[in-house]
Order: structure tokens, then sequence, then C-alpha cells
């Protein structure tokens, strides 16, 4: 039996910031336009510099706090549309209209920000731990052998309730009766719970000879009963990769012959303490340039995502109401509490650092509010 | 000279536990329905069990807090459909998918619940006192002499803000002017407060040789003037039981014949510290099987109601604006400060034996908290 | 270089109570209408008396604080529609339905009310201080030689981030370029800060040999280049008037042959903390009979004042989400930054005096609050 320990529910307004967090699909990010989003709290724009490569910007001019959302792209700068003030790339000012000489002072914060597939990541922390190595790998979402269409929502809830979603396929059968899941047995299935990978954990699921998914059904692959399985790292920073299968209940294991195949790549993103941001890209690789079975899946997704939607955030409403109150554990709650703890020891350890990194630098950094 | 107290003031965000409340009309709980309604603060569900017994139950999985109105229905029990808990109509865990043991803290908060008439009725408080004689009479929601069409409304104000209304009928001269008001008589005709009832308030007040009001006028029934009276209780749970009636001026005191008589029911349930539900009845004793007459009262009633709403809503947000600030008294502010009186005595006698009890079982109950 | 001290941004909640404010166009309060606004964050209801005289009341019946906005006028009185209480002019309860005596502290405020011009202004603060000669002279609203059709808009932001906006018109250039602006001459222009007048900030700017404003394109009266300026005040208490002009650039200076000329008169009144009410007249005198001249000024100035509320109350909330954060002063803050001193040191004058007033009458006012 296991319980959430107050210490780390308290956690679900604060945000691990060293790490990389996916900003956008590189569809939202047209050229010329400054596009808009809230990340841990922050508004941020996103933009396309000459040469391609994104720029995360803060969303605030530094002289009166405009936003620069409602600025204009000028080459590789953006210039904020209330006095004239203008920005590279590196945040640095490089015009104030009706003034020669520029304070030192006068930048903007720049977030390391990276392409990879379709998807647009930033690191909203140390910028000196940024390390491109550390992105997940989404092959899946642009590769030749798989097919998805990518797809995008916002939920109204903190990053750790979906977290718990994602960590428990018990709510397949509940949740997603009548799209994912169609069967009991998901829930009655033990889930195995391996080692920690990538800061994150690894579950694997098994079904066998259960009715196949609704979803299944409308790709009007299996007649019979069918093997399901799933095999999934959540990592702590929000990524969700997993490969998952259905095969025929007749064919004999290890036989892929005829088996759907899914590789879906899900990205979290703390919005605010209560909003979430979540990129999806559920591919498949058969049937890979058949329109309609993309479209087919890409609405099963978004069926099923809005009933998760619906649930998490009416969960959310109830559990604020009685915030301090406990919940009682049950054996499924395994891999969430894991999870959680991760979290937590996570953001304890970045906050640790950054204490003393504040008491070393707070009295330089007060220096300018005083100024004149 | 009478004005309000800053301590009963400070009460208007609390609620009496130990009384019966209506929670719900009949038809509002339809079979194999369940049916959500939030009442002092707490979200509950209404259903219906085999057997017809109306069954409250808290709005909240106590796994991970989803809210049970999401959830489905099974005979006597209800399922979470989150990860698919069922709880009996006890409140008892009596299933956890892919788990043989249950928890024995697996459960779910049953309020006593009782129908009375077409009312539901339900108890929030200590279920050991909730004593199903104490239920008010409602009788003439469901009598051979008596017809009306039940209706609801939502206030957004305080209990205490509707208490006040029912409390001064002057307002019928000018708030409902043109509905159940119709001379400024009533306002000048002084109530007279008889002893405590039920834990409430008893007002009759009577005005002579006055103009019909316009609901009388479209019943049809009297061309000169008349007598009105009224005569009604409202004790400190919400319930307002009043009998009145309208005859001919031209008839002598006591004949009845001829007259218009009502029996209204009205029950003040808090939602939350700024809301209320209103459910009401407006029964009369004539032409008792004429659908016309009987729609003409209803729609008279909801305009009117309709009208206190505007103004009790638009005078809980002037107030909202200096909660601190004095109200002057009035000579008829008479009945309504001794039922803050008695509001305030009820919540103080229940709360310090409350506080006597958390003494007493603080020690356990933090207990399954940091369980894990 | 400037920057906003701590201390004059904390102003931002706080009001200067001794000023007159404009409370309404005359045309917004009709006969026999009891017209609502919120200034300074209260309640009043503005009504003309019998002889036309404009009446500023607080909006609060003293009895149980119901919204004399659903009242009723009757004659000079206003009659609350609640329980019957009557008021007159002067605030006096003068008659309570069903009750011969009525209390002294039965009344309501009345604030100093005045018809100017068009503008209807009331002062808020220390009645004994109500100095109608300190009304500012909005003559150009109506008088014969100038045409303009008055607006109203509403900001939702601070009135000092609107007196930013006005203080420094580099922003014509950026967020007026399709309307009022034109040429990034404008923010290129040095402004001219003369002393302080009327507890206010006088500007000049001038540029010479530029294109005219889109809006003077519409009136279709320049070819060539322009020489364009603007002299106006702003005052503390929140008035704007502006003289400014545009000539053809062959014309020698001085030359208002075929000049187009404006007078300007804004009004800025704080609504709450948040949200600021903008009267505006921006009147010429010329064409001064021609409909289509005047309805295509207050178009464009209608759209300008759009484009400012859009980057304003956008700035605001950039603002609400870091409100401690350090700003970069530039050289164009000189007008703003002098401003919020003027304004921070009226406020502190004002609440001194308040302060020590407060602390003689203590005793007495509290009074009230206890006595039943």
């Amino acid at each position: 039996m296991v319980s959430i320990p107050a210490a780390v529910r308290e956690n679900s307004g604060l945000f691990i910031r060293n790490a990389w967090y996916v900003v956008a699909w590189d569809y939202e990010v047209l050229d010329d336009a400054l596009f808009e989003r809230t990340i841990l709290g922050e508004s941020v724009i996103v933009y396309r510099a000459m040469d391609g490569a994104p720029v995360v910007m803060e969303n605030r001019c530094c002289h009166r706090a405009a936003p620069l959302s409602l600025g204009r792209k000028e080459g590789d700068c953006v210039r904020c549309m209330y006095h004239g003030l203008r920005f590279d790339r590196r945040g640095v000012c490089v015009e104030i209209p009706g003034q020669a000489r520029i304070p030192a002072d006068a930048r903007v914060k720049i977030f390391p920000a990276v392409q990879r597939t379709r998807l647009i990541w930033v690191w909203m922390g140390d910028p000196l731990k940024a390390d491109a190595t550390l992105i997940p790998d989404t092959y899946s979402v642009q590769h030749p052998a798989w097919a998805s269409k990518p797809g995008y929502k916002n939920f109204g809830a903190n990053l750790l309730l979906l977290a718990d979603n994602l960590l428990d396929f018990a709510h397949l059968s509940y949740v997603h009766e009548n799209t994912l899941g169609g069967s009991t047995a998901i829930a009655e299935a033990p889930p195995v719970i391996t080692g920690l990978e990538q800061r994150g954990i690894r579950i694997v699921r098994r079904v066998s000879g259960v009715e196949p998914a609704p979803y299944h059904r409308q790709l009007g692959q299996f007649k019979g009963l069918v093997n399901r399985w799933w095999d999934y790292t959540l990592s702590i920073s929000g990524m969700f990769i997993m490969s998952s299968g259905v095969q025929s209940a007749d064919k004999p294991e290890g036989d892929l012959d005829g088996a759907l195949l899914f590789h879906s790549c899900q990205a979290l993103t703390p919005e605010t303490a209560d909003s979430t941001h979540y990129f999806f890209s559920h591919a498949h690789n058969f049937a890979i340039d058949a329109a309609a079975v993309i479209e087919s899946i890409y609405r099963s997704i978004v069926t099923a995502f809005d009933e998760d939607k619906r649930m998490i955030e009416a969960q959310r409403l109830v559990m604020a109401r009685q915030p301090q109150r406990p919940l009682v554990g049950i054996a499924a709650d395994g891999a969430l509490v894991r999870f959680r703890r991760l979290f937590s020891a996570a953001l304890a350890a970045e906050q640790n650092v950054a204490a003393e990194h504040n008491m070393a630098t707070d009295a330089s950094r007060t220096r300018g509010v005083e100024a004149e």
C-alpha cells in the first residue's frame, strides 16, 4: 500500500528548470511570425532566425515590460512595437529610437533552443547545463518507416496529474473504454516496472486473448481475439516514449507478422502550476502512405486524450477543494509513487543549487533595482 | 433600532451542519444516473438504490480524488471510471481491479438521506444526530387537496441574505411591485413576530382593503379591494413554510368563502459561502386541476424570485466591497436580527462540540496521512 | 538613465482623492435614470436633479447595502427599491415605509459634482476642498469654433500605465504606425519638457518634413511632406489637454494658413486599481460643419485608442507576472519619471493628512458599529 507523502504533493506548483521541454511543434512557428507560449509560468516568444534556427526569447521588453509578442520580426531581430527598441537574437538591445548610447543592461533573456525532428525544444534552466545530447530521441515523428499526424492539447491541470495518468494504464479499461481500451483485462494485468532510465520509469504491460480496442477495430484489422503490449518510459522532464503493439492471439509469441506496431512520442510541458501543454505523435509502421489510416489513428488519439482531459481536469477541481486530504493508495500506484519521488528529488537538488547560487549573487543583483 | 453585530456577519461563510437540507427534487434524480450537486461547500452525488431509496455519496474517489459523478451506477454501487474502484451504498470499496485485498480505509463518505413528499433531504453533520422526525412537513408539495409546480433556482449569495429577504415582506411593495406586491400598504403594515418555533421565527403580517397583487389579477378572481395575510416560519436550517391568502375586502373577517389560499414550501440550502440553492413549491387549494392556473402561479413565482435574485446578488456585490462597513438598522429589521442571533447561537454550539471532538481525535486521524 | 523607484510603483493601487475627475459625459446621464459607474474603486450613481444639476450619490443604501442603481428616481430623490427608503439630493433619508422616526445616521454619501461643457465632474475627496475653479478648461468640447464627437473607452490597466503612454509620443511611430503616426521621425524627435503646470507636466514635440499621418491622409489635405507639432499638459488628476497641428512643410514656420489645428481633451478616471475610464474629445477647427470630417477623425482616434488599449492591457499582464522586476530606463522616460514623482508626492501628502485626521476621529467613528 502506498500513499503520496505531503512533501511531494506540495511540489506540484514548482517546476524542474534544468530539463529540455518542448515549446512548440515546427508547424506552429511560421516564418516572419513571433509565436507566443507560456511555459514554466513564463511567457516566451519563439521565432526562426534567418538561418532557420529557432530562437526563444522572453516575452517582455526590458524597457517598460511591453510584450514582444506584439512586436515585429526584423531579420534576426525583434522590434518592440511600443517604443521601438530592437533586440538581436542574443537578446542584446541594438537600437533605441532617438537615443545614441544603449545602456549595457538593455537586454532580454534568451533561452537555449534546438529543433529535433519536428519538435522545438527549449532549456529554461541554467544555460551552462543545456546539453543538447540530453534531448530525447523522437525519431518516429519524422522517419521514412513511420507515419503520424502530430497534435497538441492543453490540459487544465498540473503536469503531475498527467504523469499519474500515463503511469497507470489501468485507466485504459475505464476512461478509454470506447477508444483505446475495450477490455477490463488491461486494468487487471500487472504492470512490470523496470529500473530507472534517463531519470525516468520504464513500465511494461501485456494482455493476452482480449477483444481488440475499438480504435483497432476501426482499422479493420483483427477478427478474433488479440494480444496487446505497451512498453514505455516516462522521464521526469515530462517525456513519454512508448512502443506498443497488437497481434492476433492465434499467432505465437514473438511472431510480429501482421501485427500493428506503434511508436508514440508525447511531451508534457508545464504551462503554469495548473495547466500543461501536451504535444503528441502516435506513429504507426503499417500502411504509412494511407492518409485515411493516419487520420483514423489521429482521431482516435484525440478522442482518447479528450477523455483523459475531462477526467483529469475534474480530478484537479476535486483535489483543489481539499488539497490536504489523504489519498488511499492501491497496488497499482507503485509507478506513480516512484515517479513522484524522482521528481521531488530532482526538484530538491535543483533548489539547493539555486539557493546556494542566490546567496552568492544577491548583493550584485539588487544593485540595478534602486539605480536611477 | 437594531444593527447586525460584526460577529454575526462573520458567520456568513460558515454552515450549520447538523440540520436536514434539501439536496434535490425527486425529478432531478433519474434512474441509472448520478446527480451531482454541491451543498455546504461539498460536492456530492445523489442516486437511487435498487429499492428506490436515495443515496448521497461524496463526489470523490478515495484513491486519486477522481469525481464519482463521472462514474457509473452499477446496481446499488458506483464505479469510479478512472481506475475502476467500485463502492457500495454504504461507501465501502468492494472492488479494486487487479488487486485481491481491499484496504480497510478504501471507502467514501455516505450522508444520511431521506425522501419526503417530492424532496430528497440530506444530513451533512454528525450521522448519529440524523433524526428523520426533524424533517419539516412539506405536505402541500404532494397532497390531493393542493396543486403546485415545483421549481428550483440558484442565488449567487449567502443563505443569510436570502433569509433577510424572506424575513421582511416590506420588500413585496418594492422588489415585487409588479408581481406579488401591488401596494405600499404591505411595507407599511407592522409584522407580528411570534415566539420561536422549531429553531425558527414565525411572522404574521396582514393588510386590509388593498389592491390585489398583479399575480392575483392574472387569476381573474377579484374585482375590488382585498384583504391579504401571510403567516410563515423560517427555521435556521433554511426552511420556509407559509400559509397565505387573499380575500375580498367585502367579506367579514374569518369568512374564507371565495378566498384564495396558498401553502408555500421553500427550502434554502447553502451551495457555497456565496451561493444558495432555492427549492420552492407554492401550492394553492383552488382549481387544482386547472393546468393553466398551476402554470400561471408558477410563472408569477419564478418572475418574482428572479426579482429577488437580481436584488440580492447585486446587494451581495455591494457588501463585498466594504464588508466591515456598518449598516443602519430600522424597525423592520427585528425579525432578521433575531434570526441571525439564532443562527449564530446554533453555529457556535455546533462548533464548540466539534472543537472538543477534534481535540480528542486529532492524534488518530493524522495517522493515515503519513502511512505508506 | 532613469528607472522607477519601487516606492512609486507600489502606489499604483492607490488613488488621489482630492482632485476633480470626470464621472460621465452628459449624454450618458438620461432624464429619470440613475446612471451607475465605479470610480476610484467606489460605485456611485449619477442623476440629474429637477433643476438639471448633476447629483453623485454612493450606490449603497445605508440600511442593507442594496444598490441604489436598482432604485427609482422620484423628483430630486432616489428611492431604494429593496425596502423603500427614500433619500434626498443631500443624501438624507426622508422616508422609511412603516416607520415614523428616521434615525439621524440614515443617510448616504453625496459627492460634490459639477457639469462643465459636456463633462460631469465629481470630487471624491474631502468635500471642503472641492473648489470648482480647479476644474480644467475643456472649452473645445463645446465651442462654436471647434467640432468633435465625444467618446469613451475603458482600459483594463491602472491609470499610471495610461499616463506613461501619453507622456511619451515615441509610441506614435510604433503603436500608431498606421493611424496617428506614419513616421519614425516622431520617436526620434526630442521632446521638450517644460516646468510643472497645474500639478502636471507640459511637453512639446515637433517634427519637420515628414510624411503626413495616415489619418491626415484620410482627410485628403496634404500632397507632400508636412511639419507636425504637439503641445500638451498631463495633470496628476489624469487630465490631458493638447493643442496639436499639421502644416505643409513648404510653408514658413508660423504660417498657419491651410494648417489643420486640433484641440484634444482627454480625461482619465481610475475605475479600479486595474482599470481606467477614458473620456475623450479630439476637436478640430476646420470644416466644422462637415459631418464626414467629424466622423473620420473620431474613427481614427477610436482605432488609435484601441491600438493603445491592446498594448497597455498586454503590458499590464506582463508586469503583473513579475511586479518587482526592475525596468531599464531610457532617455525618453524623463517625463514619465517626473510625472510619477508628482503623483507619488501628491498621494503621500494626501495620506499624511488623512492619517492625522483618522487618529483624531477614530474614536467617534467606531461608535456606530457596535450600537444596537
